[in-house]
């Protein structure tokens, strides 16, 4: 029964199909740095307690950090029998240091260990994804700079709605993953608890100091209950949400551009370098990231509901379906982490088709609105007003023509004795956007400043991107 | 085409099918208190503008709070052909008020309106629900209390582990409700940015003032992007998931109450009150509250996937789709205000069958950590005391002894010399519960802090509940 | 403690907070039909076993019709006390007839009482959603016979690909929804078996025939074993998966008609009856009930989701979380049923906008692909004239020309001396079509034997659809 | 430009990071044997329509069977710039043979040929599931011959019931396994229509025999519409949703054992050789495999989330994010068939302890009910019958009596005169469970004829076990 550091009680051999079935190496691996500064400053504070001597600590923590060296030269065995990522590192140390390696597993548990270490690991991902963030943040705010002058036609229910400057269309990009943002600090925060020292979920009689341990791993403060450190997967499922929230924001940005680079939109250029081909339609070009991204979100919400169903009914404290929380998890940074890099490439390399957009842009009435406020201005009850641009619109379509500009001014007299000829002052696409003055608007005196606000923010050079697009 | 406000360009009426199938006045009609108090906000805003007259304000205002107060009275006629309750505020208001009702929707759109609305109705669910958090936190500190002599077997994988107060076992969950709070409280702050004045899609060009509005209705700050308003759905996402963490907690709890409400492990006794019995089975009472509010966490999970499949790769900016917010929001709110008040009144009546649990405390060899930490104690490395312990353990097993306080000085001593008399001071659940000294450990004085800093937090009566169970 | 039929061995009285939130009344009443037709089988069989004389056979019958009745009428009284719409029948007909009513629940339980009922509702709206695809279908292939003259750009990646006529397109759909009828079918098949008599979860020692009820009930057979039948929700969760999947089609059918509809692609138009319009923007007219349609298959989606949390990890055999499966259930079958009927409304109104089709058919290089075949046909390896046909597009885009047809037979023949003038013979998007021949492809004649064999297995009248559209 | 075998109208290289975020080698390598499988049949046909010469054929078939060999022996090397399995293959092949290789992807698209292989591999893998369920079903029936005389408490709402035969117990979840593989029958009968030859989208111009391929790769029909055919994922999300209740049912009967395993049921006796201990407590022995059938079953949830979410609002007909597809499928299929391996290994090594169950089988009046209907068969009206029972019940409790059989004679007689000596003749579980006879019931002659019934269904030798257990 050698092996098993848990064996002592166990008189038969574990079945070889249970061990392929319940190991976990596979996939925790990714989490020996983690493990090994979650055990070194955990033998420091043995040796402040007395739990270790300054010369066992200090062989524990020099035999750790050549398993490190090991496994990041590719030079460490994994085996099946040895469970997980933390079960090797402890008894490779225990092969190199003998008792005083039997000895680092005191006044903790795997419990409190794993999370430790996941914790870690999960923590700095987030912080990978927060930099990832900003990142995109920054190509949607240049791209915003590059585009500023550049007019679009606005959507809702994917029916051309109103005008919109490029610029307010990338900044509303820039406001949701700022959520995004937001929410990861929020997680990040409350994730950053230790658990270390809960041991198996009652805590522990030795005299431990836990508040060391979490100033040295930079964690903000100590989990109080130790039934709840070793019960609790929270901050997993929490993580994951907000990996979710931002693989959303992604997909429904990934499905507009599909859109706009087809044919019929046509607002779009990608460039060949992030486009791939047919294997047997010679002409095909196609957006294949934006899908990949727009699809990919599935997995990390499937990664969600995998960590809902599984904590599902589960009662306290630790069950071995808690070790499922992993691949998920990783699976969900991995993702988000590869369409977040793979977004701000695209976002830089996309230019828009302006004379293309600029072509077309005035089809679809989207000066009605403006016109209707300009008789709301005059006094017009905003009902009266709607009803009365509305015929316009359905005489303009009956008749054919295309913009409400085409009317005539008696025309429009006759709708409304107030549509005067001072009324074509807001009529046409590049009067309809100067005439907006809301705060948080397309108006351009409105862009500029979130512009400049997000300028600042995010610390980019002012006035770097030339105007235009 | 008379009945619809958007029907100017319209040629024909609407199919009545099409009616049934886009109406939202079914469900959305609970959002009336807050559509009118966001009408009013707004109309005085309109106001101190100028785009309403004093006298055209105080009319709507009125007009608003009549048909308010004939809802509420159950005096309000709904019908399909309104679509939604704006739609049937807004056409009443007209009614009453003519071409002055007519200028309410001055400046804003449905699509602003309508998120104003399920804002405003969701901060005030979220505050509900906190309020309840608390509550059932008050509750289990009350039990933790009356329960702080009892000591319970805990459990990992479902096998006794170790022991641990009952005072422990409860602060766990108030634990794990505070992140809850927490959370709850990080989404509340950042659904409370104001919408409204963003329009459609793109703002306004009538001279609005949406700080006024905002600091009317109690908004923190005001949306900087409309487009991002018209196509954000954040706020109902992230709202759905702090309820389904709620939900997913009250579901490992109650798994637990039932697992203990068993004739087999037979921990707890429900009153007659919370229970049910069968239509066949005579003998039959049933815990039909806690399987409840297990089953009934699937259905907060099952609206959050509604949510997120429902806004998954939708293009800017708002899309029809968007209406199917409202119903997993209101499930997910309904459910789970209702199982937290449930899980008050079963923590509130429950009490533990405390002989019954002290009978077999024995059983489980809760003390054979503890007893392996008084070897390391004494210098044992932890792996090599683990083992010394495991065979004990399994030596019981096979002799049919059922506590390691049944083996003699001598049995102790020949597995490890350094097992003196002494290590019985450590044998027994209630020497083991003694031993324990960590930080957040079942340890008495551990749990006296911790249950101090909850009573003296959720400001309860110090001393108030009589010690015992 | 009068009232509740289970409440002999009970001392205290249910908690009013307790009742509200047990009972199902609210939603399982639609079942009262179900359960009446079971309980009078049920009834009769228990007479002709001898466990009720043929007169109280007869008075509980006639009591059952005059409930049903009475419900219809909307003269029932429903209380939360009376939990369910089982005990609600029961203790109605106790009221009418004594001891009689008494006797109906001889030999069976809640439990296989209430699967009994849901089964045979499920049946029935089973039964009416495979007609509603057989109707959408028959939309389908009428669409398909109306527009058989028209060419449709295909697409992948949501770029143009190669050219398909609108039949073959209609028919893809067609297709799709006899899978679903298939899957509906063998649901159907497995679903159809009887609960009743499995009693709680054990059976009955009273003489009861269960074939017989079976029998009078339309079942195929009788289930096998009681505790299964005390725990199954299969059939639930597999109904609700099959309209999941209904779901999933009409929502990538719908997103593809919205992105038709819109002034970009500019395919479709449709009709005033089934469009909305803006509260604020005059020119609006929306497809809002396509919109719909894609949305709602979020709703079923989570309903399924709900279904698969709520049964995970329950023990045998019944446990009161699966009350819960009827929501879901209903929710999935109404959303389903209104949209399958919605979509045959918008597939009947809508009209392929045919000549702004065909304007930009040469756009996109549709030809391409049949242009390689033509060579490979010559010999040429297909990776060969992959590359010689791709480059001829990259010379065409660079020199702005839109179609292959447009380069000079020197050309063609520079680019692969066999590309004689023959070669013209397969360009341009009617002659692409005309060289299509394999099965199922979208050649004239593949597609009218396709038509053929839909026409005729729906049972439409041959011929009746103008040609064209 | 060299390497893509689209990259004819491409101008630019293909950035790496496009590159490595596009690739499916890493996991859709496992596909090769399919993919070979379907290209010898693909160029077979050729040859036989005359696109091949039988040389070309046979060359090809040559080099493919080669490039299996070397796959099969890890001499083969992926590369990420060859994207996936099929043009690793394709380009070896042409390596190999120049020319005759470059003719290899006539007449068929990466589109067919990816779910020709796909659909391929999920049959066979299919074909093993169900074997695995069958091996299930036959340790399930061997166990329940092995306790055949086992008299278990069953139980609803986790509360003592009334006794079931744990033969019965065993059957029920036989009958659970064989709807999965009813289910699983259909789904394959639907997955097992060819798809290759629809080519991209539209079919092609080049006269193919797809019937031929199908016949060939024993296909039962051939796709009807190409269109279909390459927007479908219909055999995907269904196969995933047949092993989803797979691992439900599995989920439900892990955390029944798990909860039978505990010291408080004490039912179950686990081999050492399935269990694993515990890093910190040494006298921990945990059901950790059935603690991991149950998580895992989340896994397979969340796969089919991620193909739900994936599939939503796809418009026609292939999509990149269909690349999606593979990872969840795998997944599903890897963890059903290694936790229905594993519950065969625990239902074979798991047994009874029988003495414990037998200790405690008459707490939980087990037969109440039926003494309940022995009262009915005299004529008492069921819901009176009920009463009275429950209040014998009740007068036991408040007594502390724990058995019905407790009480007198005359107590009988008093609760009601109908209750004689005689009744007794029900009281006891052996008694009730002698009582049972309806057709589904644990009756001990209704479960032998299931037992036969399945033994014989099963092809098990009857009488192999020895009775008892």
């Amino acid at each position: 029964m050698a092996g098993k550091p848990w064996s002592g009680r166990f008189a038969d051999r574990t079945d070889r199909r249970v061990e392929a079935f319940t190991e976990s190496i596979s996939f925790d691996r990714r989490l020996f740095q983690q493990d090994i500064r979650g055990s070194i400053a955990h033998a420091r504070m043995l040796q402040t307690v007395g739990l270790l001597t300054p010369e066992e600590c200090q062989q524990i923590e020099r035999g750790l950090l050549e398993i490190q060296a090991e496994i990041e030269a590719g030079h460490f065995a994994f085996v099946q029998e040895r469970e997980d990522v933390h079960m090797h590192i402890e008894a490779a140390l225990i092969e190199k240091l003998g008792d005083t390696g039997r000895k680092l597993h005191t006044a903790r548990s795997r419990n409190d260990q794993v999370v430790t270490g996941l914790k870690l690991w999960a923590r700095e991902a987030l912080d990978r994804v927060d930099g990832a963030l900003e990142r995109l943040q920054r190509a949607l705010v240049d791209s915003a700079r590059r585009h500023r002058e550049v007019v679009l036609p606005g959507y809702t229910h994917l029916q051309r709605a109103q005008p919109v400057l490029a610029a307010h269309y990338f900044l509303a990009y820039v406001e949701k993953l700022e959520r995004d943002r937001s929410r990861l600090a929020d997680c990040r925060r409350r994730l950053n608890v230790l658990p270390l020292g809960a041991a198996a979920l009652a805590g522990t009689s030795l005299p431990i100091d836990r508040q060391a341990v979490a100033d040295a791993l930079g964690f903000d403060g100590v989990a109080a209950n130790s039934l709840d450190v070793s019960s609790d997967r929270d901050f997993a499922v929490e993580t994951v949400f907000v990996l979710t929230m931002i693989a959303e924001h992604l997909a429904g940005w990934a499905e507009e551009w599909i859109l706009w680079s087809t044919q019929e939109f046509g607002f779009l250029a990608l460039p060949d370098a992030i486009c791939t081909g047919s294997s047997i339609m010679p002409q095909k070009k196609n957006p294949d990231v934006l899908e990949l991204i727009r699809g990919r979100s599935a997995r990390v919400v499937g990664s969600l509901t995998t960590l809902l169903v599984l904590i599902k009914g589960l009662p306290m404290a630790y069950n071995r379906d808690l070790q499922e929380d992993k691949e998920p998890l990783f699976a969900a940074f991995d993702t988000v982490e590869a369409c977040l890099e793979l977004a701000a490439v695209v976002v830089e390399g996309a230019s828009f088709r302006v004379d293309r957009i600029a072509e077309r842009l005035d089809e679809g009435f989207l000066d009605a609105t403006t016109l209707m406020e300009h008789l709301i201005a005059l006094g017009v009850p905003q009902r009266t007003a709607h009803e009365v641009i509305g015929k316009l619109v359905g005489q303009c379509e009956r008749r054919g023509l295309k913009r409400l500009a085409d009317l005539t001014d008696a025309e429009l007299a006759e709708a409304d004795p107030r549509l005067g000829p001072e009324a074509r002052g807001v009529l046409g696409v590049a009067n309809a956007i100067r005439a907006f003055r809301s705060y948080g608007s397309t108006a351009p005196a409105e862009v500029d400043a979130q512009l400049a606000r997000w300028t600042s923010r995010l610390h980019l050079a002012e006035g770097a991107s030339p105007a235009g697009g």
